[in-house]
């Protein structure tokens, strides 16, 4: 049995599509227990508009909501009784393996911290979506967790971003590549030239050196190593060029007779091409190397998003990925990028 | 009468595409000539082919040719006889008044800081491309000349990239944001914490605050102000989503006999709507800040773009941009982003 707290109050369309994802997962697998997080009443007035096995969701209740316009940290240490709050403690209580939330980024990514903790020698979390390439996916890391990241957090992003493509989505051998400015090692910023030649080290990783930003749609790597800033651009830059070019090819449509009597054609084709290059289609982004797992999904995520999420930790569960995460930092120990045997903030393992 | 230098030899398409835009430039124009700097039997050969008014175009021989893949400070400095290094010391000698090439950026960019020279008080000149959006076009800028820019560059870049917008493209008060991962003051990495407040105080530009990756497409501001790692990124992602969506576009209607029909149907209309999506129409990224222009134009150039670059620098001599430049830096003397006193490493003005 798998146990996944799950935000009943984050997200635009909280509670409605959080709770409907959260039915569609249990209703998927019968090893799932979700404990559904947040104002008591109102989810429960929610989940009776659903059919399910009433041992598979429990309401856990949580008085407070932390808003996406709240500045985190504090968000974190005022409102103890928030869905946010009280689900990671879940998780760091052991009650749950996993939480997944559509609510504040800033404040899961301080919470994923502070709360959960991370896995001793992890330096930082990072946030890592699946995005959508011609091809398939690629996991893209750190895209939000830490700016001004250093060369050893990159090596450590790369090294758990590969444990997740290669155990959680399943891809062999995943070839890892560092986002850069040409595909020269000479090339790039002061943080890449230093990571580079780290990463070349690594024996464990499939390293294939850099990746250029036009590249990355194509496929051309597995796991697309990054800064936190340079990865939140990608990740929404990817979002907005995609809506504008298929506004621009439905209105272009739109223009004439002719056109608009292709475009009725078209349609069932092209809904079923763009579905494969959305990224809501692939669940959440984990942020990795916790004391558990914490997947943030897309704000504005529906039922379908949010069951994929949950399925998502089941994977990651199943997979033992923070024993392998642990396992490597082990191997690398005493390695400038390796473990580092300082405790961390919270002390924990 | 306007004096342009074009690299005839640089870029996927050189000589022929080059020289084609060159004569399609002074066909359109009688107040240009151009200067087609490259090996002159191959030059004058490939005009043979074309029509135009004699005395509109001359050919500079230039015995060398710098491929892309060299180390750009080695070529520039023992490759005298380039088409490159020709062409910018005839900008240098104030025998031309810009210099347009699509060969190697690495040597654009070190060229024309050590060759054409920065202009007195500009610490750093930035690469700045027009990318298209839903409402016209926006200048990205820096692109790709100076990694790890200082929060100081980046005020001029914002500076030099409004006086552009305004005068050579037309966009009055142009609105000026920096890129960062939240639209909040409080958000970002240390450059741009440290340079929003320095862009806040600017009384000559219109600055409206961080811009998020996902509104650039939108149109959310005029003058998108980055730093040249992310703004490569940018460029790049922008190239490469684009071209992926349109191709599953593509390949999506050609998936059943239905959408086939429909495809021959909706061709013409998206043709156009994606052409003005399309980076190509909007001729070369300027290289700002040097005394005279220089204009970097797409590896990939065809004579439409050739000849809008070179169309483009008609206007920027017109406008006297340069002059703006100038004048900026006086007013904002003595300020920490304005006019530095330091002479530049070429001592030039």
């Amino acid at each position: 049995m798998i146990r996944v707290a799950v935000d009943a109050m984050g997200g635009d369309y909280a509670p409605a599509q959080m709770v409907a994802g959260a039915v569609e997962a249990v209703n998927a697998n019968k090893e799932i227990q979700v404990l559904l997080v947040g104002q008591e009443h109102i989810v429960s007035e929610e989940l009776k508009k659903h059919t399910y096995q009433k041992e598979q969701i429990q309401v856990v209740n949580a008085s407070e909501v932390i808003e996406t316009e709240e500045p985190p940290v504090n968000a974190i240490r005022k409102k103890k009784d928030s869905s946010i709050v009280v689900g990671m403690n879940l998780v760091k209580q052991k009650e749950a393996d996993a939480f997944v939330s559509a609510g504040s980024s800033g404040a899961i990514l301080v919470g994923g911290q502070v709360i959960v903790g991370r896995i001793k020698g992890v330096e930082r979390p990072p946030l890592a979506p699946l995005i959508p390439t011609e091809k398939g996916v690629s996991l893209l890391i750190d895209c939000g967790a830490n700016v001004d990241a250093r060369p050893s957090h990159l090596v450590q992003f790369a090294r758990m971003g590969s444990l997740y493509m290669e155990h959680v989505v399943g891809i062999k051998n995943p070839r890892v590549a560092i986002v850069n400015i040409g595909a020269e090692e000479e090339k790039g910023n002061a943080l890449v030239k230093e990571t580079f030649p780290l990463l070349k080290e690594c024996k464990d990783i499939h390293f294939t050196g850099s990746i250029e930003a036009r590249e990355i749609p194509h496929g051309g790597a597995d796991v697309i190593v990054c800064e936190a800033f340079v990865g939140n651009v990608i990740l929404k830059l990817y979002e907005g060029v995609g809506a504008t070019l298929i506004g621009k090819v439905k209105s272009g449509m739109m223009g004439s007779f002719r056109s608009k009597i292709g475009a009725l054609l078209v349609k069932p084709a092209l809904k079923e091409t763009l579905k494969s290059f959305d990224a809501s289609q692939y669940g959440g982004a984990p942020l990795l190397g916790l004391n558990g797992l914490v997947v943030k999904t897309h704000g504005n995520s529906k039922a379908i998003e949010v069951k994929n999420s949950i399925l998502q930790c089941v994977t990651f569960k199943e997979q033992g990925i923070n024993d392998k995460i642990r396992e490597s930092l082990r191997k690398n120990e005493g390695t400038p990028f390796g473990h580092t045997t300082m405790p961390n903030k919270n002390g924990q393992e």
